[in-house]
Parts: structure tokens; C-alpha cells; sequence
């Protein structure tokens, strides 16, 4: 059995609420698929209609059904979203994505600044009202901003209180600004991780070089996986490539850098649902499980089927919570 | 019977309030026809005085008698104003525009921020000690400004907690800014679109390419429609345009579009009363019910009256609640 | 006898204080003379030192000698200064004027903004603790300003808190900054006195344009009022001219635009204290009652004496309200 | 004895504490005499250490050295160093300075503002828990400077608070920004006084233009002080100086001026302890008392001792007040 | 026994739990050596990889392993890591930083603002959930920044709230922003510490100028010593240097200039484990003790134990406070 560091931020009264969160996003692998639909906000329409993009995508109702379907840990997304749509799959876990901002300024032109669109009191409250599934809560940082020092006010905050509740804390991890000269550079990249693990993260959503899709990059990228210890890296997915260039390289990922999980969206969510959901279980046999590329290949082919893990029931949690004690 | 999709930040002991508010709204046919009165502050005496407009648009009262008279789903405008001249209608339903700004500032010298007036618990206290029938609260998001950030973060404020209590929440969102190359957009108004349902907005009102008065423009509008999901598209009015021309183009945003409803001012209300509310039943002809354009025109010109429904009793929507529960 | 608005946001357990502070203020007319006191930090010591004004001028106390024996309905100043001085005249109702700035920086270099000094919430305790007659409050806008949003949220709490308590709520309302060309422009002038009904205050302080001292600009002049609407405008009196032409100005006002009263500050104080006693009451006499200008002027030399309505007794007040409700 | 105007901004039950701490801080004689020592902030370490500074004054002790043994009134500095260091002299007066800020920006690159370190209800909390007594506070506002409006917020509140508890509010009030000429005009400064009584202030710290050392001086401050007027002026000390040249100046104020006292702290606390008594001894004579300047003199060459007041007993305070209520 | 001089502002409850605090990180020497663990942040991944740093270093853990083993006072890192990580040493005194920024910006570019993570009530409330042994609190002021304003409130704050718990209060002082000439002058270095004293913190962190590494430097240095009176002065330790001169330089502070402690980071935690300890071993022998520059060289060099004092029990430090009340 993995053995989970429990946050001291974490009250002893909620220790059993953290360890159930955690095994219910992680399917009980220790390791966190987080299909991410932020995109909304973050890229506007420019994810959802155009060439190559199945018209179904169009309706945000498409993510849920995927989520509804497909082997994923959690869905991410925007409070308002969930609110709107959850009666489509009321059983997901979600992630509460706590801020979020448009791509229409360049970031040549200004330093970017996302910020916090509802408190952890209120994800709370929502949690407890709706009776949804919330495990966690995530949150953008751009470090390198000229706005960094706001954003560290409200990302520490958001982990201390998601901890308090018992929840789980995920900080997507940018570099950006006009004083960042490559966002993809790795040392930098461990930097960020490096930080994320200072905020106490659960989670780090971070960069991936896939513009060098080599052994090489998988193994450099190990210095990201070191500097964030006990906070998991997991790489984002990025724009739509080829499945299994993509797989192979959230293998290496998994089985090369040591990362703890992966966050994807548009690789999923950009094509039919039937194709989506195949592609999402063909990237958690490879993040989660140690199927090879090949074998997730056909399971994106439909010619085999994943088989992964349920969800953790409740009482086996518990009876796992009974060890931990 | 209409589908009403109950947002899960709705509170289970409110979702009989949000039901009537929403029944009470739309007249029961699932489209919000708004009332827009908020440019005393957005366009200063501009809209109010000049060639072709009545003197009597110079009164604020004005608004007031026209909301009384006219067929019309929600008379919005700033809490300061209502709170003025309600009496002139005390059972018009109320919507609360919660931010408003000048045009002083050209937006090409800086970008533009509408800040809260007032909070929600102001509203909910309003609404209580007043008996004024308010059934939901307004707020302008300029995305691509960049004030973006701050606005996000009352928006979802608002609308969260416009929810907890039952009220219905509309998001007006322009793209505007130095960033921003084209306002009218049709992709980006569809990112908007798609941002608000991320909020949580139960209306979008969003800008429409009036100058591209074709069928081609009201499909292309689609896209807005789709990005939208779940909250409804209400295209805003705009400037004072001939009446059949305009009634066409509401009729295609309903028919062909597909869009939820319509906001307009200054289509209406600078007219001299009467024809200002014929005017307006004519608009409600087009938008919540299923008359043509050449019919809707003889409502204006006064050849025929509007036969739409009457705002749902509270006894029917009680009897409508208990199907729903 | 006049009919008075009472707005939806002043509860109805304070209605019979709004009446009797509005009696009050008002003398029982419906018009408000302030005797506006903000200028020792709006305009430094420029007012009350140099050729041409009294040495008496000098000392604060000054106001406060007028303000006991004119006519006049409120005097409006900072808290602060009413906290030293009220003892001289203790009878006096008060206007608190919660934001003032100084003009050491020049408008063509930074937009100007006049931040809240105190709340709401220190004026009613203020109010209670001291027992002075407050009867109102007000605050400064500058539309226009870059710091405009910021102004609105104040403005916005500082109406809905005065008349949550009972109290009248006075907006100074000025165009000024960068992108205001012409802060006389009385179309820009009726747009701010839009702003201001929308914002619910009471009464409006506003520019005039006294450097057109014609009849037609009388005339234009009810554009401005028109758009106030409910809201009562009261022109403020600017620097310092002669008795008759500015009595003229005042009668002009009142009788041809159709102002609501009149807030004078440096053409009463920067007299010795007979002589600014009797100028005040000589604008009295145009401002809020029937006087010729000729008559008016009679009084300022001290050949007539005003006849003038004494406040309304609290005993006056409350028959009057026992008919209100 | 001397006519003291309670603010009414202090509420009836704190009468009694307003009135002891301005006996106590002006020790009976109406004037307050203010030892200064917020300088480790203002002048960083250039006050403390060089040519012409006796060893010991690098050590901040000798602030409390000075403040034990010398006829001040009361000592102002900063919360924290009164908390590190009031052991040495506990029974001394205090006054907190509420702000402070570095003088390594140059004034000429970027407008000055003071922030606020803590808020009244910390100084109120810390006066009860240590006992120490704490007889009121002080705070810097800039007028001119773009950060003015954020400074009249602070001031206003503190000065409002400290009342509340009975506690004197000393306005340190200096013009100071890009848009400032001349920090030393007269008419300017009495345009800042006139801003301290309309802050409420009880005391104002002003400049004084000492390199002007006339008569001719003193009588124009008197602009100053009839612009203050209730608020007592207090001039700054400024650098040191030659002495008697320097007890003319205090004299000139007290005599010709008509102020109510004076703040120093360089021409007292740059000399070893022995001679800063006398120097404070010498500064108490002309300022509080009605020794001539020569006199004076002999009581900083030692060759003369002051016979100044005690600080009036509390019984003696309690008569005082039974006269008074 | 060493004098301990309580401020103040420690509430007389506080007080045993000040002491104990004090003791407790000074291990009953009055000095203060802390190993400090804040680089993550605020040097994003340079101290951790590259040529010349061991592998071990890249892990987190690292830091935890040497707080465990070697002789230092307190760890001094950002809350979230140690909430990771305190499992590994649960009984090393902890101090909470409670700002940091990255080094992304260069300072030339603009100037330094450190934003508070989490509030002194987290803090406390952290301690008492967790039951770690945290025995004070950091945080970064830059001065001559032109934030300078917001850092001096939030740092004021978590001082005056730290010693209403009983808790130290460690201010890094460093001078920085374009305002700053150089960073490494004493003088200005002085200044920053009166600041500090002034701020009321127990201990300054504060740069030294290693590039001069002469007697005369820690002679000069006494200015500074001096200058922050009785809060404790601890120089940075800086970048790794030969490990005779480092010691050489601690032992000249401590000796020469008077200091009260030090801290140091990458002089200890870039080396392997157990040559770290050997090393923070070294450094506690010529900072907390007597030892000479060439036995503390043996400690390093692993041919000598260091012979410190335990931490004293809590029955010690009940004997000790036994005699201080």
C-alpha cells in the first residue's frame, strides 16, 4: 500500500476526510488524472469551435458526459460550471478551479494575474449545499508576474483552507511574464515546483517541454519531479498532438520523470464523445497503470478495454482509515 | 412544460424562490425579455435629450410608466433609481444592475472597469425591507480589459450569491479594451458567452452584429448560442434603429439563433409613451412568443395587440413547484 | 402641502426620520440652502486669507458664528470640524461631508479622487454619542476621473447607509479629469445629475455656469434638472461675486430651471459676520422663498428683514407625519 | 485656567480620560511640549551615528534616557520601540506614532505615503494589557502627494478612534509631493493646518521656516495658527542648531505666533545625555512657561534650573474635572 | 543568567511562554542560530541543482534531515513545506516565514514586494492544531522599495500579533529597489536596523558585507549592532564560501561586532547530509559559543564534537521562570 503524507495542515479531525479525497481522486493509484475544463475561460472558444473540432464539443454539456464516462480521477473545473451541469454526473469527483482569466491580453503587453473568483468558504458552503463530490480545489500561479505577490497571498490561503477542510489542493504552476524568457525551461520549471511544495501544494500542474518529445526530456524533467518532493507533479497535456506520441509521452513521464499523475483536456475533450472517452482511458492506463504505450493505443482504438481500478468503496476506505490510525 | 435546469448553487430551501423568480421573469415561456434602464449612468443624458427623442424621455419617470404599461419580462436598472420611482409600479419585477460607469473615458485611452455599487447582501436587505418584487441582479464584465481580474472576482461573487438566495443572475459581457481589436466579433462574443456560463449566469446579455443585418450573421450567431450551454443568450438592443429592422433581427436572434430572450433600451424607451410600449409588446411579440415579424409590426403600429401570457399567478407556480419537487 | 419621495430604501421603521430630517433641512419649503463648509481642505487657506476678505474670516469659528444666526438649512462640513465647533451653535443641523481632497495637485495632472474619510457606520454613532443634529450627509464625485469606479462604490454605500438610518444623502457631483473637456457643459452636467438619481441621492450639488449669466442659460439649464428627476438639484454658488448679480443667479435658478435650493459657501463667509449673516438671508429669500431679487438685495443691505420660515417643531413635524402615514 | 474644548467626537464617558491625558500631556499649562523619536524610520540611522553626535546617541536607550529625566510632555514614537524599551522610563506619557516611512526614496522620483502600521484598536489593546501610559497617538498625512486621499482615510479614522478612547490625535501635516513647491510657504502650511482641525485633530506638527529666523516670520505664522484653530499648533525642531538661536525660534512661535507648543527631537537628543536634559529643559522654559530666552539659555548652560509644573496628580486632575462636569 | 528584556507587547499571560520561547531557540545562549530554509521561493531551483551541490540536496527532505541532526536553534522556512515535512524532525523549534517572492524580476526592473502568505491567527492556529513546536515567525521587509508602505503595515501586524502569543518575531531587513545605491552599506544597513527595532522585532536578519571579509568590516559593523539596540542582530550567512572563511566571519560578528546570533542556509544545506551537520555544528561553535575559528574548523572537519548546550527541558525553563516573576 502507497503511503500518503498527511499534511500537518491537515486538523486530526479532518485526517480521514484528506485520506478518503485522496484515494477517491486517485482511484487509490496514488496518482492524480485530472481531466482539466478550464478551458472555457482560459482559451475562450478558441478550444471548442473550428476545424478538426468535432461540433459536439461546442456545448459544455460535451465535458460532462466525458466525465461521466471516461476512467478520470477528477474533472476540473469553474465553480459556476459544475454548479450548471453536475446533474449530468453527479457521482465525479470535481476539482474547483478557484480563479481563472481570459487569453485576450498578450502577455507580452501585460503580466498576467488570475484572480481568485470565489474563497474556500465558499467552495464549502457549496459543497455541503449541493452534496456534490468536491475533493479539491485548484488555483493558477504565475510566478515571474509582476503580480506573483498577490497571487502567493491567495494561493496560500486557498491550500491552508482546502487543508483545514480535509481537501485536497492543487496549484497549477506557470512561469510567465515579460521577465520570463522561456516558460518551458526546465530548471524553471523546478523552480515552480519547488514553490508549489513551499505553498503546500497537494499537486503541481505544471508545463511539459512536448516540443522535445525525448527519453532525454523525460529524464531531465526528473529535476522538476525532485524539486516539488512530496508535492506530485503532474505535467498539463497542452494542445491536441498525435495519440500516441502523447501517450509516449506521458509514459515517460510516468515511468522516466516519476511524476505523479497527468492533467489533460483539449487531447480528450476536442473530439466525439465516444473517441474522448477512449483516449482518456488510453492516458489512464499510462499515467495510472502500467500498461505500455501499445497496449494504450488499442484501448484508444477501442480494441481493448482498460481495466483499472473502481473508485475505492467507502467502506474500503475505511477499513484503510483503520490502518492509518 | 419548459426544462429548468436549477444551478446546484441554488440552495435545496431556495429552489421554489428561483423557480418563481425565473417563472415570474420569463412570463413563464422560458425567455427573458429585459428592460434595459441603466444608461442614465453608462451613456449620461446622451440617450435622454437631443433630436428625435420625446421630451419626456428627459424624466426618469419615463422608464417607470413604460415598465408599468409594457408587456415586458424585467425592468432593469441601478438600485438607487428603482428605489426612487418604484412606486410608480411596485409590481414590476425588478433586476439590479450592481455596476455601473460612465462613458467620459474613451476606451481607447484606458481600459474600461464598472465597479460594484453595492453588494449583494445590500440587495437581499433591499429586497426584504422594500417588498419590491426583485428577482435578480445585473453586472457588467468587460472581458480583455485589463480590470478583467477585479470584475471576475465580483462577478462570481454575485452571481454565487444572487443564488444562495434564490435570484437570478445576468452577466452583460462586452469584450472591450485595448486588447481588444473587434467588439463584435462573433468567436469572441462566443467566448464571452462561454466565460459566463463558467460564472454561473443564468442570461448572458452580449453584443450582436446589428450591422450585419442577414440570416447569414443571425447562424454565425449560433456559436454564441452553443459557448452559452446553459445560460441563455440575451443580445442587447443597442442604438435607436427602425422599427421593422429591428424586430427582423430579434426574430431571427430567436428563431434562427436560438438565443434565450432580448435586452433593450433605447429601442423603446425614447418614444413618447405610447409608442414606446407598443414598441416594447411588439419586441416581446418577436422574442417570447411565436409571432411573425409582420405581425409584431402591426402590434407597434397599433393594428393589432400582443396576446401573451399574463406573469404566472403564485398559485400556478405553486402548483408548478409541486411537479418539480 | 409638498409631496415628498420617500425612497424604497429608507426601511419603514425610519420613514418619520427621513420626513423630519428632510423638514428640517428643508425649513418645511422642500428646497435646501446648504451652507457648504468644506473648503478649508478643498481649497486650502486660499478662501479665508487675503485681500479682500475679513480677517475674521481666518478663524474656523467663523462658519460656525454664521451658521447660528442665518437662515440658512444645513451647514455642511467635515466631521472633524464639527466635532470642535458645534458647541457654538449645537441647534444647527448638520451635514456631514464624508470625502474632501485639497487642490495642490493640478487636475491636468492626475484625475482627481476624494476618498471616504469615515463611514456610515461613525456617523450614526456620531450622531448618537454627540447628539448633534445631523440630518444628512454627503460625498463627492468626480465622473469622468479614472478614479470614477472607485468614487461609485463609495457614493453607492454612503446613499444606501444614509437612508437606511433616515438621513438625507447629498451627492457633490462634478465632471473632472483628463477626458472632461468642458466641466461646464451643461449636457454633461445633466448626464452627472443622472448619475446622481441613479446613485438615489437626494440632492445633487452641482456645477453652474455662472460665467453665462443670461436668462437662455437659465433656460438650458432645467435639461440638468429634468434629468435629476426626483433627485433635487442645488447649484453650488462658486467664488465670490457681486450681491445682486449673483442673488439674480440664485432667483434664476430657482424660478426658471427649476433647481431644489442652493449651496452657497464662499459668497456668504468670506464676509464679516453681520454682513455675511445678511447675505445668507438674502439668498435665503431667493432660494427658498417667493422674494424679488430687489427684495432679496434689500435684505443683504440690511434695510429688510427676511420673513422666513422657522424650522418646523418637532411637534409641527409629527402632525405632518401622522397625515404621511 | 485655560478653556479646553472637548471634541465632540469623544463620547460623555470619556470626557474624564480626554481631559486627564491633555493635563498630563500639556501638564497643566495648555501647551504640549512633544519629545519626537520616530527618526530611526524617517532618517534611518543618519540622526544616530557621524560628526558631531555623541557615541551614546547610537544607542536607542538614550531616546528613554532623555524622555525619563527631561520636562517633556510626552515622548511619541513607534509602538514597538516604546514596547522594547518603556522599562527604562514607564511612567512617561507616550504618544504613538501610528505611521512612518524611509527617506530612501528622493521625494523628487515618487510621491510620499506614510501607511498606517497599526490600527487604533491595537494601540487601545496595547495601552490596557502593558499599562503603560499611553496619552494618545500621532500620524503623517503628505497633502499634495498623489497617495493624499489613501492618508485622509487613515487620519481621519484615527483621529475618530482615538477619541472614542478619550485619547489625543496629533496630525503630523506635511505638504510634500511633485506637486509641491515650496514644502516652507506659509500660506500653504495654514492651508495644511486648516486640513488638521477639519481631520479633527487636537494637535498639528507643522514645518516651520526656520531658515527665516526673523520676526517678520513668526508674525506671518500666524496665518498658521488662526487656520489651525482649535487644533493646536505644534512646530517641528527640525536640524539641529545653534542653541539660543534656536530658543529664540521656540520663543518667537510661543510669543509672537501663538503657538501651542512644539515637537523637537534632533536639537535635543544629538547631545549626551546630560546636556539633551537641558536643552529639553531649556526648549520646556520657552515653550510651556514664560522664561525669556536668555533665561532659558541659562537653564541649557546649567546655570539655571527650570521651575517648571509637575505633571498635575490624579486627584488634583479629578478637581480639575468636578469643575467641568 | 542573560538578561531577557520582554516587550511589551507581550500580554502578561504571554510572558512564561515568550521566555520558553526564547530559551527554547536560543538553547538558553541568547543567541539565535537560525538554519534558514526559505530558498525554495525565493531562489527557485539554484541552490538545489547544479555543479558543485550533492544529489540529496534536489529532495526537499534534505533541509528536514539537517534540522534534525545538527545543532542549530530553529528551522526557519515557509508553513506549507514544513506542514510536508515536519514528520522527519517533529521536535526542531520551527519559525514560520511568513513572506516570500521569487528572483524572477530583476530588481533593476522593479522594485521588491514580499506579500504575506498567511496571517499571524493561521499561524497560531496552525501551532495549536499540529502541535509542532513553532516558536516565532519571519518576515522580509525591503526598504527603499517602493512598496515599502504595504510592507511596513503587514509587518507591524505580524510582530505586534506574534508577541500577543508569546511568539519571536524575526524581521529580514534588507535594503532594495531602484532607490538603493548599495544594498551592502553599513550605514544603510544600520538604518534598517532601527527599523527593525522600531517595528519591535526580537531579532533582525540582515545582510553583511562577506566581500569584505577584514576585522576593520566587523568593527564597522557595530554601527549596525548598535543601531538595532535590543533587537538582536543576525547576519545572513549568503552564498557558500570556504568553510575557515565563513567560520572566520561568524566568529568576527559575534566577537568583533557584537551580534546576537546568525543564520545560514547554503553554507549547510548544499553539502551532503552528513558534512551539513558537521558544518551547522561548526557554525553553532563560534556563534552560540567560545570556540575559536580553528577548533570549530575540527568540528567541520569531523576531528572534533561539538560540546553545546541541550535545549533546555521544559522543567529548566519553569525553574527559570520561577525566578523572573
Amino acid at each position: 500500500m502507497q503511503k500518503i503524507h498527511i499534511p500537518y495542515t491537515v486538523p486530526k479531525e479532518k485526517r480521514a476526510t484528506y485520506l478518503r479525497n485522496w484515494e477517491i481522486a486517485t482511484r487509490g493509484t496514488g496518482k492524480l488524472f485530472m481531466f482539466a475544463g478550464d478551458q472555457k475561460v482560459e482559451h475562450l472558444n478558441d478550444d471548442f469551435a473550428g476545424s478538426g473540432i468535432a461540433p459536439e464539443v461546442a456545448d459544455p454539456k460535451h465535458y460532462f458526459d466525458i466525465a461521466k464516462k471516461a476512467h478520470i480521477g477528477v474533472f476540473g473545473s469553474q465553480l459556476g460550471l459544475i454548479a450548471k451541469y453536475a446533474d449530468i454526473c453527479p457521482n465525479v469527483p470535481f476539482l474547483i478551479k478557484a480563479n481563472s482569466k481570459t487569453n485576450i491580453i498578450n502577455k507580452a503587453e501585460r503580466d498576467p494575474f488570475s484572480n481568485r473568483w470565489l474563497a474556500m468558504d465558499d467552495v464549502i458552503e457549496f459543497k455541503k449545499k449541493s452534496g456534490l463530490n468536491i475533493v479539491g480545489v485548484g488555483y493558477t500561479v504565475y510566478i515571474g508576474s509582476q503580480f506573483e505577490s498577490e497571487s502567493f497571498g491567495q494561493a496560500a490561503r486557498i491550500v491552508y483552507d482546502a487543508h483545514q477542510e480535509g481537501m485536497l489542493a492543487v496549484i497549477w504552476m506557470y512561469p510567465r511574464g515579460k521577465a520570463v524568457k522561456d516558460e518551458g525551461d526546465i530548471h524553471l520549471l523546478a523552480g515552480g515546483a519547488g514553490v508549489a511544495v513551499c505553498l503546500g501544494a497537494d499537486f503541481v500542474k505544471i508545463n511539459y517541454p512536448y516540443d522535445k518529445p525525448t527519453l532525454e526530456t523525460a529524464k531531465k524533467f526528473r529535476e522538476v519531479v525532485a524539486a516539488a518532493g512530496r508535492s506530485q507533479v503532474i505535467p498539463i497535456g497542452g494542445a491536441k498532438m498525435p495519440e500516441k506520441k502523447f501517450l509516449q509521452q506521458i509514459y515517460n513521464q510516468n515511468h522516466v520523470s516519476g511524476t505523479g499523475g497527468v492533467a489533460v483536456g483539449r487531447n480528450i475533450f476536442q473530439r466525439p464523445l465516444e473517441e474522448a472517452v477512449r483516449m482518456a482511458d488510453a492516458i489512464a492506463a499510462v499515467s495510472l497503470y502500467d500498461y505500455s504505450v501499445d497496449e494504450a493505443f488499442k484501448i484508444f482504438q477501442g480494441k481493448k478495454k482498460l481495466d483499472g481500478k473502481s473508485r475505492p468503496s467507502e467502506s474500503a476506505i475505511k477499513s484503510f482509515l483503520s490502518l492509518s490510525f
